[in-house]
């Protein structure tokens, strides 16, 4: 056990939550201030995306044995639907029994604060924190950013107030710190597909549903009631862009030309896509994460990445297993403990960071080529045969909790591997050869 | 002429008080706010490097025939006076009568403020902006970021107003603003080498000094009185690094071992290294840079980059250049101005960010390598030869006005062509040879 501190928590999100029920298993004091309304009270904005929970956030979760309560609410996918324009194909997601689970952001998030309340944190909700004092770990609360404001001094505070977080704002004016955000040039939004009236699902329910496209896509994510929670994705600008689509008429036929299977699974399409705000995607990097032994940032606050590896939440989870990793060898040493889970962590969030980028590129473009299907299909293959010498790299990133710095080194070997494959003389027709396995084999020996 | 407007120019530094020149020419009300006292009422910082005018910057002041003003506060430099620890080596920096210029930044800030006054600006000092309203050009200026606050509208604004801007700061909290800042892991630190009893300099006048030293150097650029302003370039941590030199008796040992020909002209060496601050190194990038007709950013506001090509004020001044290209392109039309600024000098200002970046590890390493000398050597021996086919990377960047990233490119290609040509059997004493010469040729050509 630690000795007692005081602590607060900036953010009521999921990164938030779980680290104040982390934090009061140590029996530290902990308040969460968020300067919305408590999510719990309110209907959920119509902006986000289905998360895909892997074996990070599970660990994370089951760290604090919380686990089973989230289970509840999940529901297991094994593989992708890939909806070509004129047919349907499947893909695996991994060996037999690997599972990403689809979980609704709003609820999830009632559902942790309810757990964290339970575990005894409080939970202070329209507080607007404006400002920090770092070096003495002192929130600035207020009503306005120029009304007046109150004062609340802790032992130490966690900025786990996501990708425009306020107080990373004061420790980026610190000199020396290194901060980059990174617009994509493309934008989201939420759609929806219901529920039939038997509450079913009106698409394979243990799916990941997309439409690839080239520059552009449809995802769905199955919700607990039968619905499904889709989202585009699509260039603000160009030839197929949000700029293009001003009428409901020019909505409805871009979607019967171009996802023609979606059109009668999504009943609202044209009214929901004009109620529902295109939200931006950032890639946000910064270095350091801490202040002395005071402020930690931590999740989107600390690293803010695009959605296409759906490890955004499982990467803010991770954060909190690693961080207590450094308590267990650290102890009450706070600032060892802040200085080696910043420095211990930031290498993986940046390879997170570029694997997800990376990633939009296989969903959008590559899941619809041949070759790259062909790719998938050789490795998968050999991965069967020698599943001790070949983890794919999306296993490696969503089944295991090796480092993401790790995952991202390996990929790009085997890559390197598979390039070469693909080169070889009528590949098409022995890609199931044993010659193709065995120079993967002398390949990986080389290492 | 243009229709009157009403502007607001954040920042009384270089690039504010010449594009205040500009714009009192073209007829406009033009007020300048400063958050810092009047520089010709105060001392200078002892934190400054010394500038170095180059074609850029002269081109600018020309266009508003302030350039023969400043050319009798500057000293001509016409090579590099490199001193290893045991011998002295000149190297020229272009043909003959091509130099840089060296000018005190307190002595130029002067006389630019004097200027632009003189044409009509109006200075108001000790006036801080804390914010912007970006749709309506309103300052919003106070003694205190929590205190009263005025508010002035302009028909535009301008920021002008550094590596830290205010304007900028608040354009980057609107949605879709790409940024980075990337700190070296080096710091800079003023020292000084006074006049000889009459006046003279202590060292060639007209050279820029530098004693390159690996991962540290120093520099020393001559003033008008006949003394240098020095600057000590190196890490904060590590080997040869600030942190190690934390006693007078340190740093004087320092000096003695590694810039041996320094110590007696250097003679407050440790007296000024305790009193002078050691400054931080920044790239800063950032887009858009404008808002709709209202708001553009100029200068380092912009484009902060590392000092390692002598391009910072020179890049700053440029872009006044550009705005004016634009102007004399589309007249009144300011919302096209500023859009087609920003597009016309956005590759341009990361271009030289990179250049710079890359030329810390030239300065600092390679001048004292031999290999890199003898390249330097070939480069002049066929650019002699054939100055038509062969204008060197350092004399694009600094005695041409052709964009910056003209100049990247093509010094990525004849960087390519060197690394073949020392590539060769035996270069060290073929170096200009018949062979040598033709192989250059025949590259050139396949371009």
């Amino acid at each position: 056990m630690q000795t007692h501190q005081k602590i607060a928590i900036v953010g009521s999100g999921l990164v938030g939550s779980l680290l104040a029920i982390y934090l009061k298993k140590e029996g530290h004091t902990v308040h969460v201030y968020d300067r919305s309304p408590d999510i719990r009270e309110i209907n959920f904005s119509g902006r986000s995306i289905n998360l895909a929970m892997s074996n990070r956030g599970w660990k994370a979760l089951d760290g604090v044995s919380v686990g089973d309560a989230v289970r509840e609410i999940a529901i297991p996918m094994d593989k992708r639907a890939i909806h070509l324009v004129d047919k349907l194909n499947f893909q695996n997601y991994g060996q037999e029994g690997e599972c990403i689970y689809s979980i609704s952001r709003g609820i999830l998030n009632r559902k942790m604060i309810d757990l964290a309340e339970a575990a005894g944190a409080e939970f202070y909700f329209n507080h607007k924190i404006w400002d920090i004092t770092l070096a003495d770990a002192t929130l600035h609360i207020g009503e306005t950013e120029r009304g007046e404001w109150q004062e609340l001094k802790y032992d130490m505070v966690f900025g786990a107030d996501g990708a425009f977080s306020r107080i990373r704002h004061r420790m980026q004016r610190q000199s020396m710190f290194n901060y980059s955000q990174e617009f994509l040039n493309m934008g989201y939004k939420e759609l929806h597909i219901p529920a039939n009236a038997d509450g079913t699902h009106k698409l394979d329910k243990n799916s990941f549903h997309i439409w690839p496209r080239g520059d552009y896509m449809l995802i769905a994510l199955p919700n607990l009631d039968g619905s499904f929670t889709c989202t585009l994705f699509m260039p603000f600008e160009g030839e197929n862009s949000f700029a293009l689509l001003q009428e409901k008429e020019m909505v409805v036929a871009f979607f019967e030309k171009n996802f023609p299977d979606s059109i009668e699974v999504i009943p609202e399409l044209a009214d929901d896509f004009f109620k529902n705000p295109t939200s931006t995607l950032v890639t946000m990097k910064c270095f350091p994460w801490t202040f002395r032994d005071k402020i930690a940032l931590i999740g989107d606050a600390c690293h803010a990445i695009v959605p296409f590896y759906g490890q955004g939440m499982n990467a803010g989870f991770e954060d909190i297993t690693i961080l207590y990793e450094m308590i267990g060898k650290y102890g009450n040493d706070w600032k060892t403990i802040f200085a080696e889970y910043q420095k211990s962590r930031k290498p993986d969030a940046d390879a997170i960071a570029e694997l997800s980028y990376r990633n939009f590129m296989e969903m959008s473009t590559k899941t619809a080529d041949p070759k790259f299907q062909l790719q998938k299909k050789i490795e998968k293959h050999f991965a069967d045969k020698h599943p001790e010498k070949w983890i794919p790299l999306y296993s490696r990133v969503t089944f295991s909790t090796r480092p993401y710095s790790e995952a991202l080194a390996i990929g790009d070997y085997q890559e390197n591997i598979m390039l070469e494959v693909l080169k070889m003389n009528n590949i098409e027709n022995i890609w199931d050869s044993l010659e193709v396995e065995n120079l993967i084999l002398e390949k990986l020996k080389i290492q």
